[in-house]
């Protein structure tokens, strides 16, 4: 069977063998891996059948591009990512190419025939952290990606962005030919699993996105010195973890009582070091992300963290460093294309609501240079970022059918 | 040179470059390591040099035995270890082993000829907790592991100690042959370095140990819900590492606070997982460390914890494990060693000081076969488990010194 005879839900489990990890029970596949370069190679091959013609650029972003009946009118794109995270589910990013190849496959085989614009489904080429930053793919399209960065970032065994490029016979000195022309875009959409449960908690099928939230990550490192646990008594100490968990715990409390409602702010990794039981922590590291639309509430959040942070190293004499991971804008999705994923929804009588994204994607490092918008389908509670992370067939081919139509409105647009 | 010949400051200096992660800064040499078992046969030489019996048993605890001139009497018995957690000085263990050998060497070509007990130094095969318990030379000595335990405890890497006793040509179902004959050892006393400041802080040369604080050491697992931290709003979730991260901030306050004065309470590592910035933490584990001479004080404080770790999980709805690694009983010295050592330092004059160890020591695990003494002598800056461990040349002379006319004293007592 041909891989687009199996519809995207049989695609979402094809690709789900692309594991680099199976044993952990989720899905692993980070992106310049041989692993990942071979879902790359399937979701070209999905392109190749259906009609577009594929272009790698050299950053590894994929595009298939459908000819529109008018190729001088700037074009629709559409696209997401087919990496994950470790131990992860089938369904983030991959819904959101796997289904606008069929949507695009559903347009040019409907009874409306070729649409007038153009229309290119694009794969960004890692949206995940693996480097410690998100959408590299998204920001080495727009130009938010230096040579000097891709040396820079690092994955957790040290690998440069620019080494895992070349493993994968990628060139890294060609980062700057990964650009996106906006005068040939009109408009990027993004189709996505919700990753929260508001969607299931209101019984809506369709979340159309108004704001994505942007997140402010970084890196805390805590200095103190590491010291015999049995030896030294505890006023004596310079404990670098127990600075670190008292921050940690002040992050929740400001996450939780921040006025905008919307924030949130995590801990998602930790460490400490030597990291031995009879030994006192001389060094201990937090990844910390805080996020919200709200960007004057993020703001005040990660002050108030920063203050904390310099309060207690300062009061246990510790020494803290924080680097800046990431700080990216929040953003307001464009009318004309909420508009236009409204029309597609009324015209196939599914219920919608708009929604905020919690989660960042690539659509919102796209809108430095196009107008963006999102469709979201529902996770099944609320789950994502790990192996139980779901959405039921229905809802996802409904999904794919209100992509289609937002993708004919937009195509058809003036 | 002959490696007598070097003195002990010399070979502490020599022995430290037998070392798996020079480039940390430190001296990495984990038990039954390739590296360890150098380090051993570097030992097994010196002994050989000054005329001693050597004999390693089937856990690779290594002996070196000097016959007394009245051979059925029995044995005074001295030693320590020679590994080390990671990146960690050159002292530890070290000293109570090279030292041991050098006061063997002063005392048997002393003017007062061959001593009337047996004298024998001891290697204990592995101190520090590779395995996740300490003292696992000594433990096997006095019956306390058994061919399961070789199985069930596993290093960083999930390497049992049985696999790691195979990895050096030794054979885990001959553990039970490592045994000590109680009858055959009148006293175990142990040359060691502080790892406190209190001897710097007084400025006196030598500590007598009169009690050994015993740690009780926990693995605590906490389960909760792997999810997005951006899309999951901060009243829907289950963060494993808040649960934590709040639990380690307890943890201090009660060791702080506990009335005895002298408990210590450690995290000494920590992780989440999957650990990744944009995850909210599904599981997280911490390593404590709880101690004090004081059994009541350590139980009042461990007991506490566990209170709050089951009010803190359960206010959360996580899950939690906690498993023992270790739960030792604090050793009062024998008043025969501790008496000997006081002459000892008398004949020397030497100033001295009695004092209780916080870290524990292989001493701590022979208490429950044969009367057991400490000698300490300072750390710079109470600094240990550490590169920048350091005890001065005269003062590692001196603990030599006063060990010799402690094994002299003991090996006459009749």
């Amino acid at each position: 069977m041909s891989g687009v005879a199996l519809g995207v839900n049989g695609q979402i489990e094809q690709l789900a063998h692309i594991n680099s990890d199976p044993a952990a029970g989720g899905i692993t596949r980070e992106v310049f891996t041989a692993d990942y370069m071979t879902a790359n190679d399937y979701v070209a091959d999905l392109m190749r059948e259906i009609g577009l013609s594929v272009r790698l650029d050299p950053f590894g972003n994929l595009f298939g591009r459908l000819e529109g009946s008018d190729p001088t009118a700037p074009a629709v794109m559409t696209g997401s990512h087919i990496d994950t995270t470790l131990n992860a589910g089938a369904y983030d990013g991959v819904l959101g190419v796997l289904g606008a190849i069929e949507a695009v496959r559903q347009l040019s085989s409907g009874a409306e025939g070729r649409p007038r614009r153009s229309i290119e489904v694009v794969v960004f080429a890692g949206e995940e952290p693996r480097f410690g930053s998100g959408c590299i793919g998204s920001r080495a399209l727009v130009g938010q990606l230096s040579r000097e960065d891709l040396d820079a970032m690092r994955d957790r065994s040290g690998v440069s962005i620019a080494e895992a490029l070349r493993g994968v016979g990628l060139d890294p000195d060609r980062v700057g030919e990964a650009s996106l022309d906006p005068s040939g875009v009109m408009a990027f959409v993004e189709l996505h699993i919700e990753q929260g449960s508001v969607l299931e908690e209101l019984g809506v099928p369709i979340g159309v996105v108004t704001h994505i939230a942007a997140p402010h990550d970084m890196l805390v490192t805590i200095r103190g010195a590491a010291a015999h646990a049995g030896a030294t008594p505890m006023h004596a100490r310079r404990d670098a973890l127990a600075g670190a968990v008292e921050a940690a715990v002040e992050l929740e409390r400001l996450g939780r009582e921040s006025p905008s409602g919307t924030t949130v702010a995590t801990v998602g990794a930790i460490s400490a070091s030597p990291g031995a039981i009879n030994v006192i922590p001389g060094e201990a590291e937090l990844k910390v992300d805080i996020r919200d639309r709200d960007l004057a509430a993020r703001d005040a959040v990660a002050d108030a963290f920063l203050a904390a942070l310099a309060e207690i190293t300062e009061r246990r004499g510790l020494e803290l460093e924080v680097a800046t991971i990431a700080r990216d804008t929040p953003v307001q999705c464009s009318p004309v294309i909420v508009d236009a994923a409204r029309a597609a929804c009324r015209e196939l009588a599914v219920e919608h609501v708009e929604i905020t994204s919690g989660a960042y994607h690539d659509a919102m490092l796209m809108s430095a240079k196009v107008p963006v918008g999102m469709i979201f389908v529902p996770s099944v509670g609320g789950i994502s970022h790990s192996p139980h992370e779901y959405t039921k067939p229905d809802d996802i081919d409904r999904g794919v059918h209100v992509l289609a139509g937002t993708l004919r409105v937009l195509a058809e647009t003036p």
